[in-house]
């Protein structure tokens, strides 16, 4: 059965927000349901159960991990992309003075965090504007203007850069790779982090994924998993250098000793119990996705459903789409510039069963597009629109 | 029908490893997964779906704070004790050279925690000795010779104290209220932090959990819900000195902005995206355990049980209770003088459908009765060890 007749969430609407969160398929569901079983029939706290909780949680982190590109041991399960992106970052080695440089098209949780962590260790901000390059540069151009827009923002003082891999406003995505390139030549070696929410699930990753020090994403969004797991994939340098922060049992080597060493690898950075039935729920959504083809693949189906849209929209009069060609993923941003108010827009398509979400920086609505948009939910959108502008 | 015919994992096992988990009743996983449904209906991301995603976090979170005394705007939910006992302690205003004084029953993890906190703030570490008073004292003498050391160890410095309200090694209850008290008068008014793994759901907590700035539980032990979801009461000096240190679009009052304030309640406390259905399960398991009668009710039960099991006890020549008289609550820790190894014991027991634990300090075995144990279950106990001992 094809995925999109397996997620009740499509059954009844037409959903566009899988940036937002994905829909659950049935069977991943059910394998939640059946994880709590066997975790009730085993234990739930018995000699019984670890190899049942050892071997559900081995399966997903080696699955992620090997979207990844990088070894298991790289690996850290996390609650969400917030956790993923803060909880490394806090245990690096700061000194006074250093700079954090955060991309303007970042989502804001990242960016508070990031300015808690500069109050408390006394670090500059700066930010690398990327936001005007994503609407005026032609997509074949972008990373090299993304290139050298970092160029002019480095400092000496430089000692993280903050980037996501595919933008969550815009829908561009960013040169990580290059850029990991770029920041190792910096006397420094600045840090980089990704948020990866937008991108992991929908585009290639491995290369970024690897290159990265802290690349953070989460099962929810376009890996169509349950929420509240996700992961992130740490450099081997991090793993050298960073201290936990949130520690209980899953940090330490010896869990029962308060003296113990952190995990070597990237457990150090998972923190105590969490909830493992989700990690059945993740690995068969991941399951279900491979079965529809390989990422390459599935990104020509997602792109295919982007352009749709994002033809459509140029037909429309008041809409103006943020970028000027056809999205490189699943993201289609865009603004009415005449006609009701981008919240009353997407209430009323809300009222029609279509669902859509609104962005504030900028100011935008942003439309997904998956493997599961079919055509005819396209269509259906695209009318709405035209007869509310 | 009574909550232990509710429990799938009773059905198969004599269960005493309720401190390590708690069975969760069917009713609650059905919670889980209507929850889950529900979400696929509504959203999973869309405007109609966050009525129903704040009504369940609102539910539980009024339910927990409910039960801890305090107003909802206290109560911050977690994923565990440990992001519980960690996450407001590291946003709190340190100087060097203050101490921190943690009693010697703690949890490693916490522990683990303080040390690295210590370390990167330049704190001293203290010990309050515990352990060895709940081994020798009369327990209607325990307060007050828990004061007595709390006075000895006090120090100019000390600037937090850490103490579990029901030790999970030992089983004895500390005088949290009367402790809150007298760091009250302390010129540096140390932070008091508890440890409520143990106690929430098996003692009422009301007094101990508004008396303490941090006061951290989770809902997968003795609340029998689902593993994942917990929560922590602050205290009203605590937010309004504490920063977050994981922070997330849930800790911003306006979540689209970075500049956001943070949430003036307890909230800012929580992170990003979780597991909601988890909600819903927890608040199912709350109320099934209210329908067993109020929580006095409960802890006389539990502790017909844990005093049948520590008398029985007795009555096996190898066998040394920690605890010199019937425990206060539904911890039973006991040594084996001679005989096979305490690892041993645990595998030969779980060998024979009968669930028990060893912890390393006190080297000891630990079984745990609940309001849903038989005694039927516990003389399978009793005479299981009697055989092996």
């Amino acid at each position: 059965m094809p995925l999109r007749d397996l997620c009740p969430a499509l059954a009844n609407k037409a959903y566009f927000n899988y940036g937002g969160q994905g829909p659950l398929p049935d069977p991943s569901l059910e394998a939640i349901t059946a994880s709590w079983r066997t975790l009730q029939e085993l234990g739930p706290f018995s000699t019984a159960v670890w190899p049942f909780v050892e071997r559900e949680t081995a399966r997903v982190r080696a699955a992620l991990a090997g979207l990844c590109g990088v070894g298991p041991h790289r690996l850290a399960l996390t609650e969400n992309v917030s956790s993923g992106c803060v909880l490394p970052l806090w245990g690096l080695p700061w000194q006074r003075g250093e700079s954090l440089l955060i991309s303007d098209c970042e989502h804001p949780g990242v960016v508070a965090a990031c300015r808690e962590l500069a109050r408390r260790e006394g670090l500059q901000i700066a930010t690398l504007p990327v936001q005007q390059l994503c609407r005026s540069t032609p997509q074949a151009e972008l990373p090299a203007a993304v290139l050298e827009a970092l160029e002019r923002h480095l400092s000496v003082d430089t000692r993280l850069v903050v980037l996501s891999h595919l933008l969550w406003n815009t829908g561009a995505i960013m040169p990580i790779p290059a850029v990991a390139q770029r920041l190792q030549v910096h006397p420094r070696r600045p840090w980089l982090l990704v948020d990866a929410a937008q991108s992991f699930g929908s585009i290639p990753v491995a290369e970024a994924a690897a290159a990265a020090d802290i690349y953070a994403f989460t099962g929810h969004k376009w890996c169509c998993g349950p929420e509240g797991l996700g992961g992130v994939a740490l450099s081997e340098r991090l793993l050298e250098q960073a201290q936990p922060t949130l520690i209980g049992w899953r940090s330490l080597r010896h869990e029962a000793e308060a003296g113990s060493a952190w995990h070597a690898d990237a457990r150090r950075f998972e923190v105590a119990t969490s909830c493992l039935p989700l990690c059945s729920g993740l690995a068969a959504s991941l399951e279900l996705l491979a079965a529809e083809g390989s990422v390459e693949q599935r990104l020509d189906r997602i792109r295919a459903g982007s352009r749709s849209l994002w033809n459509g929209l140029q037909a429309i009069p008041a809409v103006r789409t943020v970028l000027g060609e056809p999205p490189p993923a699943g993201l289609v941003s865009f603004s009415l510039e005449f006609g009701p108010s981008h919240a009353a827009v997407v209430q009323q398509l809300g009222d029609q069963g279509l669902w859509i979400r609104q962005l504030d920086d900028p100011d935008c609505l942003r439309a997904c597009t998956h493997i599961t948009t079919s055509e005819a939910e396209l269509d259906r959108l695209l009318e709405a629109l035209a007869a509310l502008a």
